[in-house]
């Protein structure tokens, strides 16, 4: 809270100078702002994508390394999860942590509810699932994740590809045990059901954009585990079992974020596994389409809003490089360097910039989408992942 | 601009406490907020969708009959169109006008440019578009929308259904000479591109939510047509052929308003001409799937953002109910009334609830979209119109 906000008013010229410095000194829409994480640092810089600017850098969030964030429904709070287990809730107005706590040893990512009340987080060290009032950050509900082992002892699952779905529920994978769980939230405690037996080893997961499709990467298996949401009595199918054949039992951090899959149209587009290659399925039946050859190994794999473009960043050591695949064709038609160790990439809401970070450059390259004219270098210290406030209003993100 | 934002600081605890009173008196996001057109009084009604509550009116916006507004791209202004030919920008921070501008005759509805800087608007009286700056409403173009008459002479076009596409365009309707436009603001000058022939009275227009097909409803005859905007070389084409028929030449205020259509998946669901019918068509082809029987003759017909649900209101004298299809059965599964005079519905972001508008009960009434419970009942001047802030976020919006 600022000195403006707060009962009593300043009766002062000079505290309300004071006050009015910072982000906070000008009334502020919240729709075109955005947090790019500083890994080397544990700050945030917020940005702005009208101005194509830096606000400001907000500090003391702790350990950034592989950190994503998520916004309150009014665009105003940032919830930064850390690996460090930290959960920081962030004003983008005042540019002030106003809550930060460390809620487990290390954890994996979080989502926001649909009615934006709760915030989840899934944890690797001890496993579980933990739910905070995203008002204050206060503990809801402890969810252990526990299943038998082969030996009947009961353990507790490491849970990774936490995402939020329409009917005010989470949707969770049990690394461990090799189930989902989906936690509904909208009485006063969580109601659990649980599928068992999905696969091996679920690392990761991604949700369809209207939310109905939760799928989730298999570890120690070949193919994908595929739960669709508006027919939860037909479980949990297989689908694309050929995804991941050869390459398996990779050091895990090599296999591609999910995340990065890109649903335009009829068909997602994704990542190969350790294949210089773009994957396209049909979305009607989960087959494969098609295999688009690209410069490295794909790690994110992004749709431009309007689903015209699909935008690549690769794995080291081909990780200087951006290309962009026209979804007429199917063909690569623009290829750009916008510096060293390219993490991740953002679109603005309608899609007409793209930001995007390159880490052992220190700095944030901006785009026009449609010309490829760079707009903007904005420096920053080792950024890595970029989040736009839109996301706060788009389900799953 | 209030006091606090202004470079001289108020310089007496009074003035302070006189200059946050209002809206402007805390720090606020501005991802939860909305505007209802209350039509009887000119005004605004200010809402924030986290409260489910009315924060203040804006009132001085003259004739709001079928009013319609954009967003900022930052979700901080509003642009209001009103039908007396006036555009008004508002802070939703301060509460305030910050311009105003009678800018034609008789207007119909505009649109704001992808990358935020434009603000365009359809003219009835006399025709063209007009482009203003949407920073401070001063005029950048002025297109008359000419063209020939059957007699050689030159006349100027109402024009209708204009949009904002990708590529920072816009794209309208020529009713009296039944061509499409875009309007390309890429450069000092806006690049037309002319559509000749495409069907006899084009009286609307709808955007897919990629913003890829333009589809203009006819008054003259029967059909649609389309304009494939990935594809423009392959002009205008005709699709649902049946559509209107036997039902042509009804006054043009009976023809549904093409803004109601919903595309969901595969399917897009859209008003019937004078039937108590919502059709689904196949997008793929565009072929007439299936008839949905309903209460009345469908005046919007809109899919909650997870594509689930499609919800319907009608036209007088059915204009008491709406009715809820599920897009898994194409069946009827919820009958509400609302209130008198049903004329919008607005979803949350999310969709986890739907605003409703209900005129000749002076309320909007508020529901959760899953369980049906009414949530909030809010008092109103004969409200209309809904629009909620994320529509800065979204194509064609």
């Amino acid at each position: 809270m600022t000195l403006l906000a707060s009962p009593q008013a300043p009766t002062l010229a000079s505290e309300l100078t004071l006050a009015t410095k910072g982000p906070a000194d000008v009334l502020r829409g919240t729709g075109d702002l955005g947090v790019v994480v500083e890994r080397a640092t544990g700050s945030l810089a917020l940005v702005n994508t009208s101005d194509r600017e830096i606000i400001n850098h907000i500090e003391g969030l702790g350990d950034l390394s592989h950190a994503s964030v998520k916004f309150s429904r009014d665009e105003r709070y940032a919830f930064v999860f850390g690996r460090d287990g930290g959960l920081t809730k962030v004003d983008l107005l005042t540019g002030r942590i106003t809550q930060r706590i460390i809620q487990s040893g290390n954890s994996i990512g979080g989502a926001i509810s649909q009615d934006g009340r709760y915030i989840a987080v899934a944890n690797y060290e001890p496993g579980g699932v933990k739910i905070f009032s995203s008002d204050d950050l206060t503990l809801v509900a402890d969810i252990p994740t526990t299943y038998e082992d082969k030996n009947g002892e009961t353990q507790r699952s490491k849970t990774v590809g936490l995402v939020d779905v329409p009917g005010n529920d989470f949707v969770v994978s049990l690394f461990d045990a090799g189930e989902i769980w989906t936690l509904d939230m909208t009485g006063k405690k969580p109601g659990i059901e649980r599928y068992r037996d999905i696969g091996e080893k679920p690392y990761d997961a991604l949700i369809s954009p209207n939310g109905r499709y939760y799928i989730a990467g298999l570890f120690g298996e070949d193919g994908l585990a595929k739960l669709d949401l508006w027919h939860p009595e037909k479980g949990v199918e297989r689908i694309l079992p050929d995804y991941g054949r050869g390459e398996k039992r990779l050091p895990v951090y090599k296999m591609p974020h999910l995340e990065g899959w890109a649903i335009a149209g009829d068909h997602a587009y994704f990542p190969a596994v350790g294949r210089h290659e773009v994957l396209m399925a049909n979305t009607a039946d989960w087959s494969l389409e098609k295999r688009i050859p690209v410069h490295g190994q794909p790690v994110f794999v992004m749709s431009r809003p309007d689903e015209r473009q699909i935008w690549v960043n690769f794995a080291h050591p081909d990780n200087d490089v951006v290309q962009v695949i026209d979804t007429r064709s199917g063909e690569i038609v623009k290829t750009l360097e916008p510096g060293k160790s390219v993490l991740h990439m953002e679109f603005t809401p309608r899609g007409e910039q793209v930001w995007i970070s390159a880490r052992d450059s220190d700095h944030i390259k901006v785009y026009d989408t449609e010309t490829f004219e760079e707009l903007a270098t904005l420096p920053a210290e080792s950024p890595s992942g970029i989040f736009f406030t839109d996301r706060a209003h788009k389900i799953g993100l």
